[in-house]
């Protein structure tokens, strides 16, 4: 039975991906014109509803206008715990977390709100489906730069991130080809290598490294060496943030995901700068591109994607499918249950064709 | 049984797509590196091989240095028919065709070549098919800038066209919505209408009009004066070069596609300036994109999608899978008989999540 | 002595350049921060003043925020006649002009705006000058996309309109070269080439033709020749909508700028494909790049000099220096009267460094 | 009395800056073309004359093809010292420096070379200077990225370095403004802030510290605070990576070139992100582009003026106007004497307009 809405609410949380403005956009404009409903947007996440009084934005059309080349998100996000760990100060001043999801439930409903939908990464739709499990009619938009959630074929952001890194790769390439220089672009990836192996086929990077892959050093040497004997006296190597060598770095650290480490002290490009240098004698240099992969006009895959992503989360909710998420599986848009999509990562799988494409060109993978 | 391989032939065919080179490089990387053959490329498709000499280039890891990034085709292509419909002049001077297949054969056997990669559209598919069945061991690598071909989800090329056209509709915004303007953006697409949708959701058009969907000029028209009696005294159409009118056009014509008709007289989108001009009276401009979304640095996904199937072409040939072609399918680079991928279109369906999206956005799709 | 301001008004006319809201940004920026004084926007030149009731935009701090990158202008323009020249409709319905000037300047008074900043190009500058003479305190910015205005050395928006000209010829290059074709490339320019000539030396154009040397078509058919001879199958031409042929246009007709032709009918790209086509059997093309060249983000030298002349604007009311306009010079801001700056026209002087330049590379420019 | 010139020498050194190939193809093209010399290329500065047997390169019209739009060098440059301090192994093995400026002449006369153009920064220039005082005909052409030599308005490379540093600035702003973050970008300027404030300027930057304004950390924090206070809780710093504080940082060292301090260790922008964070308690991250800003595609002013500058270098050769520099001088393209040109830094000084401009926006310089 579809449900009777007149009123939704829509939040954006965690890190930047090109695209967020564009879901927010899509959304509103089917909500209002494909569906009559009221919209209205959350600041920093649910602290909008949190806040006394409560900051809420009303998105009406001519809100949303221009946003589809709009970076960022106009609803902003915060890096404060979630209704479920909520930061509270005590009266000794010391702060504590409690669990303040009733509290955001019923704030919610006391705005008339019928559906809320959360764009957002893992931990966002981990606490979307908690919230469901509370009777929160909830519809879920994953974001995740890193394109690692294997509910979904793509992600936005991650095109225009990609983009990013092969511009640099392409910038980098000339001086290092000019100036006899191993140029090192680190990029994004502390678990998932796909900006890394994307933007390095896409940059014609000599080496890729992604934390899928431990990488054995003495490899990468080889390979530098190798181009230098054949007269070719640079080397470009694209690397994850997240990649570590096989052994010999004391500090790595497991991390919460199983089989993750922290990354490298810092930075592994700097570690491998001076492996590298050290090793041949070559001059090299590693750039970190860092925040830049993160902003600016999306891409025009990443409009596309995340507009069909905000039309697709107010279809959700008209149907009623509370408790699920948006996904691109195999050219469409699906709706699947959050419970399937949370914790599912989607690392690189080493058969993968990108993988094999790499290898095909001669690229070293760091095995 | 894997046959035996120690020399290849590649050539390129049919219009220009950014990528042309990006498949030459990672075929011919692939070919050396990962078996240790010989390639040779043939300029202007077969023609290099017709010509007295042979108009031969060898293909080794130097001449296909930098060729990642670089538009068009070091090979060239031709207008010329092919090797079976081959034009000859007679004694009298006057053009006729005949078919030189045979010759081809012989020729390209005489270089002790083994296998032929043919990177072109679906007539060139077709004669590849014509040519396997003769004999000649060949593997097809298609080529449409249009995505309109069914066996394969994407083609190299269409997303740097889509890229072109998206940044000339952001172009256009501006301006439009200063100086009040109707502004109408003619994109690629004699039968299909994937870029026209693709940049007119990636660009925020108001009305997308496509060779699928024949156009109701008072919808058109509907569009822009409801839009200005709303205050928005601008509107964008992108139109795809192959859209024409449900009715009232005398002398748009069949096409050989059966079902397909010749574009306008003088451009479609000369045609919509003037019915929209007589019908608001508002100022109307058309830009006519034309080549410019053939040419430049293929964009990354391009890149990524051209060498995935250079490697995978190299890779077919290997195997000897002759007669086959390579496509990717449902994120994966398979090969797919050239008897299925020639002449099976893939149109905008009306069905498809794109149309539905822009129905979702409100775009005014001519119906 | 300087003047006693509290509010200023500021309106922006003619044609689209890359830069407008950015000089509005600055001189809000300026006068508020820099002045305390207040700023009013007139719509459409001073239409926004004509209109009963006036249709005027408040601009404070953050109506302009993000305009530093938005193409267009959020104060729009008009095609209408200025107030010497404003249209009105007899009672019989028929439309004349009459003289509104005294009714403007009453208007503009009566809404205690102390200074009015009028941006456009040379035509609103003339009218700027005659309303000064009448005692509006008005200062200029000079728009003109074309950059041919003697009294500074450079306009904004021309260095965007040159990297969209410049980028469209990369995009032909390559397909050109694969496909042994002449691509024409038609921009703008009515009667300066500056454009042409600037984006014709920053392509790698073969030939350039610009209004101040009018072509001979012969020598533009030997050098396309002369290239395919010495085995270069390939021309870029780009050509300034305004340049025309010495001789054997009958249509050509003087316009109202002394000396000035009117284009060729249909346009100079489609006249020069012919002519090339049929004198040498040459596959010709012509892509017209139109309002693509006025759209768009500014570039950022367009937004430096943008920033600068809003700042300078605000500068000059406060100095007073009323019925001038602002100007770079030798790499400064000045101030020059208006009497000085209009109808002085920026020809491409055959002795300048990039006719010599062009020359010294080879390039035909007709002559 | 001109020259009799047959045969010319051209080399590259000093850092990579986007337009160095378009200045060797203006040069060839001119000289082969327009005088019809033969020219040849020494790799590596100097060292491609210097080794046995010598590491030449013939540049005809076919090698300089294509390089217009070609970042990087095609001629390399070295690190190593130049012919005065020319680094030699001594029989102990330990490297001592001599001087082999009279070997290097006598094997560049040996090559019935009759003049030389160098391309290369102010060290590069002044060895010029000093070859030319023992007889090497020779005529320079200046390179630096930064923009800071006094000689001529305007050096090639700056502008592609600025437009990169800008689109920086773009990317950072809206992720700085959805997430009410300092977004802090160092970019290149040792000694001249050029670079940061041009692209401060075009990305609308809030703060700009440049190395002629050593900066009050507490202005700096006083800006983020009162931006904070108005409700924006967001700020954009551009930072060149040789500014420093008045006071406070104890390892800043006095430079070779008097007044220079040495960067802070560890760069500027990571110690501006402690300093504002520790201030402000806001969350502040820096991205420093380091290479990026010296590779890739010359944008458009960028390759007109090393076409310029190429052209004009040969012409000089022509008129025998060795000792001589080429120079960009009020629009214009002028020869220099080089010791006019050398150790002549042009800073920002304080009174410059893009100063006043900065100011009028209300960004904070750091005073």
């Amino acid at each position: 039975m579809r449900p009777n809405i007149r009123k939704i609410m829509v939040s954006t949380s965690g890190g930047d991906a090109p695209g967020l403005n564009a879901v927010i956009r899509a959304l509103v404009k089917r909500a209002i014109l494909g569906y009559g409903w009221e919209v209205v947007g959350s600041t920093a996440a649910y602290n909008g509803v949190m806040a006394d009084p409560m900051d809420l934005i009303p998105l009406d059309m001519e809100r949303v206008s221009g946003l589809l080349i709009q970076g960022g998100t106009i609803l902003g996000t915060t890096n404060r715990g979630g209704p479920f760990e909520f930061p509270v100060q005590g009266t000794d001043g010391q702060w504590t977390t409690e669990d303040r999801s009733e509290d955001l439930i019923k704030r919610i409903r006391s705005l008339e709100v019928d559906a809320v939908v959360s764009i957002g990464g893992e931990g966002s739709q981990a606490i979307s489906q908690k919230l469901f499990e509370k009777g929160l009619p909830i519809v879920g938009v994953p974001k995740t730069i890193d394109n690692d959630l294997s509910a979904t074929d793509m992600t936005f952001g991650f095109q225009t991130a990609v983009e990013t890194a092969t511009e640099a790769v392409d910038k980098l390439h000339t001086t290092a080809a000019s100036h006899n220089r191993v140029m090192i672009l680190e990029v994004m990836g502390r678990d998932a290598g796909w900006i890394a192996l994307a933007s390095g086929i896409a940059g014609g990077a000599d080496v890729i490294l992604i934390p899928e892959i431990p990488y054995d050093i003495a490899k990468v040497v080889e390979r530098v060496t190798t181009r230098q004997r054949g007269g070719i006296k640079f080397s470009i190597v694209v690397v994850a943030e997240g990649a570590y060598p096989k052994e010999g770095v004391p500090f790595a650290q497991e991390s919460n995901i199983v089989g993750r480490r922290q990354p490298i002290l810092g930075g592994v490009g700097r570690w491998l700068v001076k492996q590298i240098q050290e090793a041949t004698g070559h001059e090299t240099r590693v750039t970190v591109l860092g925040h830049l992969q993160r902003g600016g006009v999306p891409c025009p895959p990443d409009r596309i994607l995340a507009t069909q992503f905000g039309v697709a989360a107010a279809d959700l909710v008209a149907q009623g499918k509370f408790g699920h998420m948006v996904a691109l599986q195999n050219q469409n848009i699906v709706g699947v249950p959050l419970t399937e999509a949370i914790r599912q990562y989607k690392y690189v799988n080493l058969d993968h064709h990108l993988v094999h494409t790499a290898r095909g060109l001669g690229v070293c993978l760091g095995d």
